[in-house]
């Protein structure tokens, strides 16, 4: 069985296995107060082009999260988002649990407008009981979003315009920011993402880590205490140089960049097969998910070889299914698939 | 510098990184639905000589804690636990971020007793407006004590009797579990505490693991839905593997209890030392923790060679430090640290 | 300005306030455990017909829905509504800050189907990773609803079915119950209603009181300390008899059914009036709001005599709008009204 | 019966039940945005001698107290208070409910001084691992206490500065406040409180209301969106102006002064008698609040006449017990109380 079902079905890269093993009898201070975390935060500063922002590390997605969500919000505020964000459905209400409402845009593929955003708050502040409505607080997108698309400089930028106009900082989800870094219809750099957002988060779970993603708070005014609420939420880990390591190893010489790119080419590779056959492609995605239509026995007989999503019945004979690939994604794999697929 | 400072300074056990590292290719499903995670819930469940008990990977002890809770209690209810208990002082408030509060109960040493939780909640429901109060709903303890010092299998035993009466969980926190089942003054196994508890945790990160915890939920009554909580939480981790073959090599062949043992013996040398010096001990721990009564001047001194918590003022010449040893702590460390003690 | 904009415009009703001077001087216990409480309590069970069911008084209706809600779900559950129902767009997120999302289904016209939860719940555990979604955990409707419309015994019945079934209680928030009630198209009765639901609230507020909503608790399950809750949440009123004192006079000679029915039928006086015109109604209500679709500069001319809410633009000409009589609305009131509909 | 237990125990005053009927026929918008409302704000305004104070209409204590503080503090941060405060004690973990932990300072009579919070607030800030602790956030206290006790200008002031100083709002919970003005101990007028504090509300419910709580927001940082929070935790009451009716009624001609005069006087002949007598105060207070300690046989014979709450026992034959009186204690029930204390 060859996995295609997550970004997460194997190890971690081996550099970052020796680094540990490397590393493993020094003693160090806990709670990312170790060299390690200190110089992988340096080095993502410099990847971010600036000094002035800080940088935290903490173990998963949903937790980042929830615990980013929960530090910029006050009581009354809610969190805007595509209906198909990460937050929205598949987090078993983490947000809600820190007390605060979800409020959805509908999206065909996964992004959302500077216009959608503006409307929801202009409609929000006419309604004359805007104190019985939540209030849109902040925003939150996924870059790449959970459907493999994109935000290209142009849309990120509006949408951050509106962002600031109307007073609600803007957070980025980045569990997969190396597959659209890495995607060759990408026109944006991660000192430019950096620029146009309030706090980003880059993943390194599902590229080439044991665990771990990096928040990078770029607006100053939500770095206070930001350390608290990492504890409270729990994600302060003890051994915080297992962190610290990894995001060295990620980012000292470019790893990051370079595994992420393995795996939108074979994702690629995918992709240009199920065109070659005719195969529509429901969302319009360059990164590493694919989501083409396939005839449903396609799917059965795929099924007895390949671990992967059915997505969504589309009409009575096909479906859309999630073909996710990763850093560690070989050729070999990414072939037999695409033979598959051939038919 | 030498570390005794904490139980979690240094890396993990070499033969869980050999692990990692054999394994690392191989592909799995991810939130601990995997081979390594199924293998070290059985060996769990061996070790508390049982089938029925349901084990759970988290990844830090906050969380474990803020998420054991947040599935036991109802809304108006709180977990009582020692004043000093970790709930209650070094979690930023995470039980009140769930909406409990925390019920605190005097103690002198870190443990409560049976006497204390009938006292509390016969009293609650003795007062006629009982519900403009917290409902006492559980009892939260740790085995050993953040003093160091353990229940007995006698005051365990009367304890859990109150709690059953009462109708309140038991959950205990075993953050540094194997130091307690490996000191001399223990009377208690691993399948005692499962009888005599309805939820416990057993402490990976600071006994050889780079992270992780095993929670064991021993009463039925508590185990559903309880990967919901985990996942709202922000616990369930995306390569849970990496918790089960933590777990796994912990448990295979009795190397938790083994590194265990050399934590309390090397702590036990210190204890020594002091008792020899006539140095009092603040609390009477037979565990890792050591907590001597020290002159301010030999403080100071030690402070240039080891790392380590001065814990309290005792009076004008004294005060009470910590010394911490570890699973990793080594025969030299120690010694070096006795003879500076010895003077 | 005569007002159709809600139906809380108006004071109390008379025989309530001669009933609060006439015990005014009389010395009682406080938080509802006095005896015109009990005896509220008492003629409200007679009128569901059962002996067996607690009813508690609260002060409004966001806070009855918030405390009954919070005590029903476990965290990780969700209140399953229409995407009109109240709690999810006009209660400013007080479901979400107790730390539960709502779970929304499309409706036309403010009513749920059997048939949708029914395909809700089993999709959710058909998720093969359902402990990443929010368990459906209850079903909350409106009778009448927001929009007027009303369930009849037979969708009623099918709904409540359904969520036995599944193992959801059912919760009917009656901030308008009243006018349901006296509804010609009504075929329920409060007694019925208390045997196709798990907990509904009688609404004080919008029929003749000065305030206050009973709720009453049908399911034994959910009775268990139901006024920590309503202390917890700030809901107990210290001279709770004000809230004893209004429900009994509103139920001992069916005064509440009484002024419902004016309600009613000065609000369908009104929508024959619109019918009689050719106005298209928004939503077919045979209750107290009435949302008749006018031309735009029929609106314009009205809103200068008369205070009511445009609800929702329709075309470029024509826009609903929502007419809302109450227990107090006069045939005089109405009448003018009526002419200018006529026009 | 006559009943020292609360001050809740009677009715409303009759010149707010005269004032409720006379507006009765009246429409007006709900949410207290009616003239009534607009009106009292006035009057309150005017008692602080200040137009820049925001006032809000709630409906009771604890609603005041969960909304107030959940309107200041940020998800890690706790609210400092005497151990015996009101929200620590008798809330049913209300503060806990919304998030925060509340942080208690040891108290002999209610009261917490300057100094403790000062040592607080730099031992947090000490502590290396303050990220691990909640945050002092806010302060909060009542004038006068649970315990009848007041502070004096020179303690307000002191206290109030330390708070400023340490960057924490200072919430006064006013429940009895005008029995603290009424007092002939009190040299604070309600102006001087509204300098000295951030936020603080003045009770109606214990003092000639039916309900009501007014809040006076006095630091313009935590004015903004207070209504949001008023909504979203239920205390947004949709026939307002009977809220605004009353504080109207209560403050266009002293009535308030007026009438919490009455019950300190009653309070104070019933504390003269118990020290005439003899008999220890439990605490020192000047207010509406007595707390005699008194033989244990005596305490049974006057259970048989009034009705009052044993506090707690001092010795084997004493305890102490609360005579509470209130706005309407007649001077021929505080006479006859005292006649049989004189025994």
């Amino acid at each position: 069985m060859i996995r295609f079902e997550c970004d997460y079905a194997e190890g971690a890269h081996p550099r970052i296995l020796e680094r540990l093993i490397e590393t493993n009898d020094i003693q160090t201070c806990g709670y990312t107060d170790d060299p390690y975390s200190d110089h992988a935060r340096e080095l993502i500063r410099k990847l971010c082009g600036r000094e002035d922002v800080d940088v935290h590390f903490l173990v998963g997605g949903t937790q980042t999260n929830l615990t980013v969500i929960a530090s910029i919000l006050r009581p009354h505020q809610g969190a805007v988002c595509a209906q198909s964000g990460h937050i929205n459905v598949h987090e078993t209400g983490a947000i809600e649990a820190t007390g605060h409402k979800v409020l959805t845009l509908p999206s065909r593929d996964g992004k959302i407008t500077a216009k959608q955003v503006q409307k929801m708050v202009e409609g929000h502040w006419a309604d004359v009981n805007h104190e019985h409505v939540v209030q849109p607080g902040m925003v939150y997108i996924s870059q790449p979003t959970e459907n493999g698309t994109m935000y290209t400089k142009a849309e990120l930028t509006a949408l951050y315009e509106v962002c600031r106009e109307k007073g609600l900082p803007l957070y980025i989800d980045g569990a997969r920011l190396g597959y659209a870094l890495a995607s060759p219809a990408n026109d944006l750099t991660m000192a430019e993402i950096a620029g146009l957002c309030d706090v980003f988060y880059i993943g390194g779970t599902k590229i080439g880590a044991m665990f771990g993603e990096a928040v990078v708070i770029c607006n100053p005014a939500l770095k206070r205490d930001f350390r608290y609420y990492i504890k409270q939420r729990g994600g302060l880990l003890a051994k915080g140089r297992f962190l610290g390591l990894q995001f060295e190893t990620l980012f000292e010489d470019g790893l990051y960049f370079e595994i992420s790119k393995n795996a939108v080419e074979r994702a690629l590779e995918i992709r240009k097969v199920c065109e070659e056959r005719g195969f529509p492609m429901l969302y319009d995605s360059m990164t590493n998910q694919q989501f083409p239509v396939l005839p449903n026995e396609m799917i059965e007989k795929l099924e007895k070889k390949y671990a992967f999503f059915v997505w969504e019945p589309v009409d009575a004979g096909h479906s859309a299914v999630r073909f996710c690939t990763s850093w560690k994604t070989t050729k070999e794999q990414a072939q037999a698939l695409a033979e598959d697929l051939r038919g």
